[in-house]
């Protein structure tokens, strides 16, 4: 139970003298013999993950882990359909195949999260199911339910409307498509970002007009990202990414401000809370450890420390400056000395060639002095470090 | 041309300057070489209509005499789902089959006013056919193309939402509904009460996304009751029935106001009106006349107007003093003497005998003095008048 609430933002509705399991989430678990079933969304629109995403995936683990059904509902119909009006980045249309690869993608990156294997423990559905087979009849008893002036209140439409921004009749169709969703799978729980509160009340509604017993909403705040003042965000470069490599990842999150990472810790790590190390420095480094054992293993965790220790002198600071060499116009296959020379690190072949043999050469942070290492293809190195000496760097790009 | 705008409150959009038989009415009439497709829809909720009714039906008879097709709508769908928050009086959940016989009894009704005959003149169709193939993915798509602040601006929704009375948000649907009938049936007109503008340019606006030439709007105007003061309408009790006999028909007519008689003239008939008598009781009993006529045919029109004088000894004023007599406790089959009696026309049994030997006894007018006659059953009389010498009247109901 504790664990269940770890981090947790709001439970709404929560009415802890109630003993009604309707309003009370205690009572509700307290009194549920079987299974309680855990709902969570996902737009299959975009691919990268980033560890703000991974906030609510990790509550839905807690909810696995205490014996519960995540039910991972794939918004795949209004991903195929896209917004008419054309005037909405996330609601591009897609092809079948477009969301079914998207789909897949996604929950590659959440497989580390997600309890996949225990049975009973996760239901995949796509919405397109239930939601391909409403007609206008049922279209209009789902709109029934609800007021313009309860959707008009919803902060977005409130905003807009007041700035006499354009709000299309359809945009009102989408919380309650949501809210439906709670009603075909039967959801007892829905989770969201603090974002979602509207939604997932539309949701409780919907089952109540249904006859189910409503959901309860859980919340979760939004992560912040690692600049520590924006949410954490692709489109502003301030993530990381569920499918970066390990020193990325490492890099990264050993930067985390000191006044964020407690926040991360709770969000992202099972640690308890009161047994973080007192210095700064080595709760960063604790904090980038365990997520990045969680996404790549213990060890490639422990070699990202290194590499990234390699990289830095042990100054995180400088991990930001590495620049970046593009292998684009390299031809495979092609020596390392080669590359120390295309990249700029040496200023000619030979150069190189004493360099490595001198013992000054390292990829990822790991020392080569073998002049004939060749490599195949672009893969072979995309994303690694090459480093001369203490302080000079590339990050080899595909 | 000129018979098509009798009457007309407004055509729409109307740049008598343009060339473009998009936005000329003229223009659109004159460059279509095969008929045009005059859309009217009806809700066949209710079953009894009346002249209110009857004028823009008598409007599509005028473009069916011109050539045109009438495309008759019948509003099943949306009267078979009825209005899910139960709210509305007019949009109570009806069988299919009461659908069924709510639109053939529609149909009797107008079948003095319409052309069902002459081929290519008369299409019925019901909405149901294609708002019950719309799924989800074409209802969102349907609602992108309006806002919701032009919804909203829509005088009923204004008003409502000003006084923060609820709107449902599936009574956006209805205009957007009726809207897309026109897309189904290719609507080049739509003819309706000046109350329909808006929902006449959802149809447009929805014929143009769908790459259709937009309708032109026709509007009646809202025939005023018999009252003289508000609009024609059963529950208010100043109309005249289309299935109501000729006698009550004439009677009502009779006595509309001379302010509202032309109006009356020129939505209810054909007769110019440059040319009618000068002499307002004249004018009132050729109105009556000329309408009767339309739904009983002249003689039974003639029949009509004799009885009313006799009713009235001349002064229409007395006809609404008529009082009414209920057959309901009456033992059928029936004597009329024991009807006289037991209506209080007569004292007695004997005296109603005497009346009618003496000839001072009419039923509808006619004089009747065959004292064994005898009725069958209530439907025999029921809405029939019964006179005592020249200035008794009783009106028999069922």
């Amino acid at each position: 139970m504790t664990k269940l609430r770890r981090g947790v933002s709001e439970i709404f509705p929560e009415q802890l003298d109630s003993k009604s399991p309707d309003d009370n989430f205690n009572e509700r678990l307290a009194q549920s013999n079987q299974p309680l079933r855990i709902k969570f969304g996902i737009d299959p629109t975009g691919t990268d993950i980033h560890l703000g995403h991974s906030v609510v995936f990790r509550k839905l683990r807690d909810f696995q882990d205490a014996g519960h059904t995540a039910v991972l509902i794939i918004g795949d119909f209004t991903a195929r359909i896209g917004d008419p009006t054309g005037k909405s980045e996330v609601r591009k249309q897609l092809t079948t195949q477009q969301v079914q690869q998207n789909a897949q993608t996604y929950l590659d990156q959440v497989r580390p999260i997600l309890d996949f294997d225990t049975p009973g423990r996760l239901e995949i559905r796509y919405n397109s199911e239930w939601l391909s087979q409403l007609d206008l009849a049922k279209i209009l008893d789902l709109l029934s339910t609800m007021t313009v002036g309860q959707m008009l209140a919803k902060e977005g439409f409130a905003l807009r409307y007041e700035k006499e921004a354009p709000i299309y009749l359809h945009e009102f169709l989408y919380p309650i498509m949501q809210g439906y969703d709670s009603v075909a799978v039967e959801a007892d729980v829905e989770l969201g970002g603090t974002d979602q509160k509207f939604n997932l009340a539309v949701g409780r509604d919907l089952q109540r007009y249904f006859k189910q017993k409503p959901q309860f909403g859980l919340l979760m705040p939004i992560l912040i990202g690692t600049d520590g003042v924006q949410k954490m965000s692709k489109s502003l470069g301030n993530y990381v990414g569920l499918s970066e490599d390990a020193l990325t990842m490492y890099s990264k999150l050993e930067k985390i401000p000191d006044d964020l990472i407690i926040q991360y810790f709770e969000l992202l790590t099972k640690l308890p809370l009161d047994g973080l190390p007192e210095n700064p420095r080595e709760r960063q480094k604790l904090l980038a450890l365990d997520v990045v054992s969680q996404y790549h293993g213990k060890e490639a965790a422990k070699d990202a420390q290194k590499a990234a220790l390699n990289l830095t002198g042990g100054n995180a600071k400088q991990a930001d400056a590495v620049p970046e060499f593009s292998l684009t116009e390299v031809e495979f296959p092609a020596k390392l000395f080669y590359i120390l020379n295309a990249s700029g690190l040496c200023k000619s072949s030979s150069e190189a060639r004493r360099q490595m043999q001198g013992g000054g050469v390292r990829l990822d942070g790991e020392q080569i002095t073998d002049v004939n290492l060749i490599f195949d293809s672009i893969d072979d190195l995309n994303g690694r470090v090459l480093q001369l000496g203490k302080k000079k760097f590339v990050r080899l790009v595909g």
